[in-house]
């Protein structure tokens, strides 16, 4: 089934979704600003299919054209989570852009999809892409033996202080929302969605207008695990995660992405890390051995990871499966939840106690 | 002048202390052990002098030679310090491997030796390399712009929880006090020893018998500058340390000192480092640029770092320069103070707050 997809909002990455839309076989429909010129703009700058999609003036307009099916909502938080709502009320499923304002809003969206039967996803991109899953099913297979520490900074240099991320009313988590939400689902994604929390500490920088633009600290996890996170925009660009456990380790750059190379020559970065094996268990004993780091290249699956996102919440529209959709709802939620309790504790220099 | 040493205690790094001394054209004039068969098993299996080195067997006993200049102290730290007081009582200039058992302990040596007019440093090696200076070096510089975060990882599987390290009476930190302290020592190293710390949070594991074998946890200092520390002993070997800035970053992996090629052909892995430049300053503003990471090779001075420890200590024994050994000892005071608060954190859950 091809899904005429609306799109609320013509930021940046909305371009770059749309074209995942389209190279997944489905169809961007309809286009909405709240300043029409803008939707046209927007349109006009799109290389294929420019004819063929609709310009609202308003995100009430989109919403309310029957034609829409799925909604894809790039607004910034403080906005999204309103807008997924409304879209959700009239019946359409909801592709949101991280982060949502609060994990509460997350949940609201989540049972409103529930009870009318839609598909709800974020937009992270990096969890649909084979190199997670090949990491994740090394360590399931026992790679790194038991799993003691999942380690991830994201940091920009964001210099541009009119941005919308450095405006509270907009993006009330600021870096932790923005860049940590990476961060936190890269955690997750490792430590699992239904782990524990015992406690998060998190020291944040906010500026002048309460927006917060650094922030890093610690969350330990039931089972002895313990994550670092470092977020934001104040020092230099680099995405790194590092999964440690106790006969092994991962280390991957860019896990959230990084351009995929124009010549066919050139291997995707995406689908490398590094590995490396520590310890041996012999008769049930532990013994620690040295080797070398171990460059490890997923075999491609031909697809960028935008595009296995939008092919995700086809399937999620298409098959109706309950437990597919509780799952990645709850991650999504499980994301935020964190999210917000690293902000809290930045914002208020407490240690915040889950368990 | 051709100092004479005496060594307390056959611990492993003892040897390559040794070897050091001796490289460095000064004597390993005795060894003491609680038991002198121990002393005599160690000097049988050194390589060179064997014939010259006395062997006691009691630490009383080579304190009170007076042929003894200096002592190196390998000791467990609940040992090194009343050891060091000890030999400082007696004349010996002192050389104590890390850690000690507390700040306060590392004050009360300070003190004492400087009353005696007696050098005393810290067995630390990295910090007498060319990679650590050059890297300051290019702070200083400005290559880096404005440092916003250090961050370090020291972790090593030491699976034998016989180790010393797993024994509170003789290592009360754990490996807060042995790997953390090379971690706290790289951050200081950059953040700078009179950089006011505002928060320490730490959350550590402890094992039955009260051993911490694995912490970690994030520095708050003044100016905006934050750090997160890793230690253990519960995951793979790995050591890794960054500093990044407003303008750029620097990585570098077993920044404590990995071992030095056998062949001249392979590069010293001691003397690498990685930078890169994500933003450059065009008429007072600060812009993003994209550079490559680049390789950088210090040059070498022909000397492995342990060479240049003794050689830093023969010269605070001879030049007996005050200024120069308030500094070391300012050095290994602080560095001691922050495992001492990152330690107290882990075991009592609580933020330190140091401002």
């Amino acid at each position: 089934m091809r899904i005429r997809f609306g799109i609320l909002g013509t930021a940046h990455i909305a371009n770059r979704v749309a074209d995942a839309i389209e190279s997944s076989g489905h169809q961007v429909y309809a286009i909405a600003s709240r300043d029409l010129e803008r939707a046209k703009q927007w349109v006009s700058g799109r290389t294929s299919n420019k004819d063929d999609i609709i310009c609202y003036g308003s995100y009430d307009q989109l919403i309310e054209d029957d034609q829409v099916q799925a909604v894809y909502i790039p607004l910034p938080s403080s906005l999204a989570d309103c807008w997924a709502q409304r879209a959700a009320n009239s019946g359409k499923h909801i592709l949101v852009d991280k982060p949502f304002s609060s994990a509460e809003n997350v949940l609201q969206i989540t049972q409103l999809c529930r009870r009318n039967n839609l598909a709800f996803l974020d937009g992270t991109q990096f969890v649909h892409g084979p190199r997670l899953k090949e990491m994740q099913n090394m360590i399931q297979s026992g790679a790194i033996g038991r799993l003691r520490k999942v380690n991830a900074a994201f940091t920009a240099w964001i210099v541009d202080s009119t941005n919308i991320r450095y405006d509270p009313s907009l993006e009330p988590a600021g870096c932790v929302g923005d860049v940590g939400w990476y961060v936190v689902r890269f955690i997750l994604s490792f430590v699992g969605y239904d782990r524990k929390v015992i406690s998060v500490y998190a020291v944040g920088n906010e500026t002048d207008h309460g927006a917060m633009d650094d922030c890093c600290g610690v969350v330990q996890f039931e089972d002895n695990i313990t994550a670092h996170f470092d977020c934001g925009f104040t020092s230099g660009y680099r995405q790194w995660g590092e999964c440690l456990g106790t006969l092994g380790m991962f280390r991957v750059d860019r896990f959230q992405g990084a351009p995929i190379p124009n010549s066919s020559e050139q291997k995707d970065p995406n689908l490398h890390f590094q590995f490396r094996q520590v310890g041996e268990e012999r008769n049930g004993r532990i013994e620690r051995v040295e080797k070398e780091t171990k460059d490890i290249w997923v075999p491609s699956v031909g697809k960028p990871q935008s595009v296995l996102l939008i092919e995700q919440f086809v399937t999620l529209i298409e098959k109706q499966d309950k437990e597919e959709r509780e799952k990645w709802a709850k991650e999504a939620w499980k994301t935020q939840l964190l999210v917000d309790a690293i902000y809290q504790s930045a914002k208020t220099k407490q240690t915040i106690l889950l368990l």
